[in-house]
């Protein structure tokens, strides 16, 4: 399920030259990540810390098109995709709310494994009614 | 001018206790900081880089007195108070957004530079209204 | 006992007026203190997230009296300090590694508690063995 | 030519999860990509904030392969690689002191641009000698 997030870029998000750091981009998609799950109604403190069910990501990348200053209203638009009974990936397309010109792309891709074991298990139900 | 912000704990803010790190506390604070800032007009970005008027922060302190987990909604009150014409403070509170109870309390104090010789010069007229 | 720790200022912890964003200040100072248990021989990962005792800060304050920019070389002097039988104080002063001036300063105050019932609780003897 | 940068986790990398939280592992990439500028003998302070040449990032992706935690001696090899004039990339392995087991792999892609108009210009002499 498609997701939509608003966020103004902070003064903590930026670096000496001027812009958003470039890792703190894949933060702010991470955001979006957790607004969207506690939408769906998942609570952020159990979904991240549960000892017999994690979801950790195992690959992200992003690409910058155009540098993000202190106080831009930015919109990202989050699009998970199921991939197998274990793993899914999200979308982060980030846009400018002003001009809607686009600003980054980003993708991450999740595995849910068993921490004892660290051995790939079924996605939660909570999960799998999220990403329809 | 008192001005309130409600804020997420992302998964960003906390560590491996499972809580807000500390420094992060005060990231927080000065996220409300600049959201007060714009809400009365200021343009964040010439604000945080103007080369002629610099208002840094010369001193910080907070009190931590519950811990912030992942997905809590906490609301940071924020007071500003003028000190001298190139000085001034902000007391802020957090508390839980749903028990209202105090999760911690803290203070910055700026000062108003001329960059270039790093004297103090007075608070421009927009931080003037801003205060009151 | 006093410890002394070396460090490069980094683009990360930098923000838009091109100094090192204020709150990081602070975590510059944690990682001097984890150094410190560090080479005291305290076992940092079983440290920070011992279900049975935790040493959560209560109170942090910091002194900002010249600006860190990009790539300077800095030293954190350590100093902790017994309070009581659960807790203490660290006082920290950063000072440039080339002219000696003296940056910042700041303090954190630690209490050692039972995480399941937030009382205050002895401190380990391997802090109070740091702490001498 | 290649690099090798020696780092700690610190708790400031971690999250509620316990381990470095994901966009961390880039941020260390590139104090590895720092400390070897530095090492070659260029300026970070004027490299980073340079109003006649940026070297923005333009894409990164990382692969996360074991957790890491607080404590965590690890090591990062860094190789830069010139893609064009105006171009090049590094690649990043992260592997653990102790076992050398690889903890990461990451990816960086930087592009030479004139700050006022966003076009693409030569890579300055220094960087193109640290690439050799």
């Amino acid at each position: 399920m498609s997701f939509t997030y608003h966020r103004t870029i902070r003064f903590s998000d930026t670096d000496a030259a001027g812009v958003v750091y470039f890792a703190n981009v894949l933060s702010i998609c991470h955001e979006a990540y957790e607004a969207s799950l506690a939408a769906s109604g998942i609570n952020l403190q159990s979904f991240f810390t549960n000892s017999a069910v994690a979801i950790p990501i195992i690959h992200a990348s992003v690409d910058f098109l155009r540098p993000m200053l202190c106080g831009d209203s930015i919109i990202i638009l989050l699009t998970p995709q199921p991939l197998s009974e274990h793993q899914f990936e999200i979308a982060y397309q980030i846009i400018a709310a002003s001009s809607e010109q686009s600003l980054a792309k980003a993708m991450t891709r999740h595995v849910c494994i068993a921490p004892s074991t660290r051995k790939k298990i079924q996605l939660p139900d909570e999960l799998a009614q999220w990403l329809c």
